[in-house]
């Protein structure tokens, strides 16, 4: 396995140590070795954000922590949830007296994890709401959201909640801004190639060469269809079917976020969306607020996500409020 | 070959059409197809920033105009030099009468590109200097500088360059600060995958698994050698090595930029971020200024590189100024 790594079994570590050493001004230590919390806390106590996950996604999920978004993370290992106290020493980190937002996917480990620390929580008076992003809409028929995942649309929850606390909102406000955010979204992505866990040392999946995986997971969970590669205007097309098909964003406002998965070319993920653009303006939805990068990825994988958000006033002002962090920075 | 792209002859072009609708913040078209413009132009003249270079480096070399940064790019076919034309449209698009600094890579065909759109500036009644970049240390000896190639060093004088601009400087003052840049950066690659252009189908260059060429160029070209791929934090004694021993940064504030080429995942690009710190504060260099991302890419090619920029407090100053762009953002 050609990689920039030392001891495979050391890589979120290792790679801790190098984030706290280039973003001392975004991001300190705290005395859980994998919780990390944002350098920047406002005079004025607000409600605190929290969220966390598995390691290989980067910029997610420690990449949105700072002003305007998450307050606290709590890292796993690669591809696997952080630790119950991992989470729940992120609410302490992340408590400002006024309750904390937990903004998290919808993962088994997650899940199971995220709902003991919030017992323990309680236990220390910190009182914790949930919202569980399950934004992936080709993880499980419309009719079992409970099924579904949550991926890229992570990003525009927390933003989303984050500038919310940082109006001053309390607790059940942005609780509820963040809801209505993964409420209106969908995603959906699509695989090229696998990704190796470094340490497993080799791929635990597969994506034969010629084929494509639509809906396929970002940790290489099946998806919905394996297809010969189209070339980038039937995925868009593709992809938009299924979103388009689940939500019903007809004279909306959109955010569109085309992410990456890790090692497709930046001006692929360009093509990609010039044909997203284009295909939503011919159907009356306006993308009106657009990130295309690297925001969610899943190790060296090939492979694109598409999330849209319908927008209100509201999430309309949330997402460009000003914002500070390795993944995402929105000027003031 | 399992790729997001439509016909393999059109990459270039289907991709700035998902550019500039995704960013008409930033970027608008111009009436050359390969030039583009920064959106946003301040009311005062300044000395206007040109760069250019082969698709297939994004966010290079695109993704450096906006304010603060460059105010016009000419655009090549993935990695090939944009045509004499073009460099010449990109001269008139970011000209404000007083005069233009154009700022690009030392590689044969951008040079001669360049120098033909002087000459027709020259016509035009424009002015146009240059600074040629040469940061790759390991691409010809310290002796032969003018053999050495530009590679991600040329960010940090887009940056310095731009930011005097801003401030009203002049076209020698302007010219100076990024000749000051690039005299005192110096970078080197590692390479761990080859890349394929879409248009060839396959890769034009080969790096055998469990091996990494140290000092490749960005588009594959040989570097100093083969080795078997060494652990991250070897990685890093073996690029910071060949550096400081080309330039004396004992005892000064430095600028690190560690650059992903394209597939490699950004938490081990952390990893290795975490060891050059490590070292050059054991050599009593002070990493002042950091960025860790994909910020001069090859494609999906994996591997890293380091670039290494000695500051005074000039340069500190311009690197620090308020900047928007798809690839370097600064906040005011």
């Amino acid at each position: 396995m050609n990689r920039v790594i030392n001891d495979p079994d050391r890589v979120t570590e290792d790679s801790l140590t190098g984030v706290l050493a280039a973003h001392p001004d975004l991001l300190v230590a705290t005395d859980h070795p994998r919780v990390l919390r944002s350098a920047v806390r406002s005079g004025e106590p607000r409600v605190g954000l929290v969220t966390g996950g598995g390691s290989g996604h980067e910029p997610a999920f420690l990449g949105y922590v700072g002003p305007g978004l998450c307050d606290a993370v709590a890292i796993g290992e690669v591809f696997a949830s952080p630790t119950a106290k991992s989470f729940h020493a992120a609410f302490r980190e992340a408590d400002q007296g006024r309750g904390v937002a937990c903004l998290y996917g919808n993962y088994a480990g997650d899940n199971m994890n995220v709902k003991m620390a919030v017992k323990l929580a309680a236990k220390d008076g910190i009182r914790v709401e949930t919202v569980v992003a399950n934004d992936d809409c080709a993880s499980a028929p419309r009719d079992q959201p409970e099924h579904r995942r949550g991926v890229a649309g992570e990003i525009l929850m927390w933003k989303a909640g984050g500038a919310r606390a940082a109006e001053g909102a309390d607790l059940d406000a942005v609780i509820d801004a963040a809801r209505k955010t993964i409420d209106n979204t969908r995603s959906i992505g699509i695989g090229l190639s696998a990704c190796t866990i470094p340490a497993n040392g080799k791929p635990n999946f597969t994506i034969e060469p010629g084929t494509m995986e639509v809906g396929i997971g970002h940790h290489g969970e099946h998806g919905i269809a394996v297809l010969p590669t189209a070339p980038a205007k039937e995925m868009a097309g593709i992809m938009l079917e299924k979103i388009l098909g689940d939500l019903d964003y007809t004279g909306e406002n959109v955010a569109v976020l085309v992410s990456g998965l890790g090692a497709t070319p930046l001006m692929e993920l360009y093509v990609l969306y010039g044909h997203i653009d284009e295909m939503l303006r011919a159907r009356n939805i306006t993308p009106s607020y657009r990130l295309v990068g690297n925001y969610f990825t899943s190790l060296e994988m090939m492979g694109v996500s598409l999330t849209l958000t319908r927008l209100d006033a509201e999430l309309d002002r949330l997402l460009r409020a000003p914002a500070r962090s390795i993944g995402l920075s929105v000027a003031g």
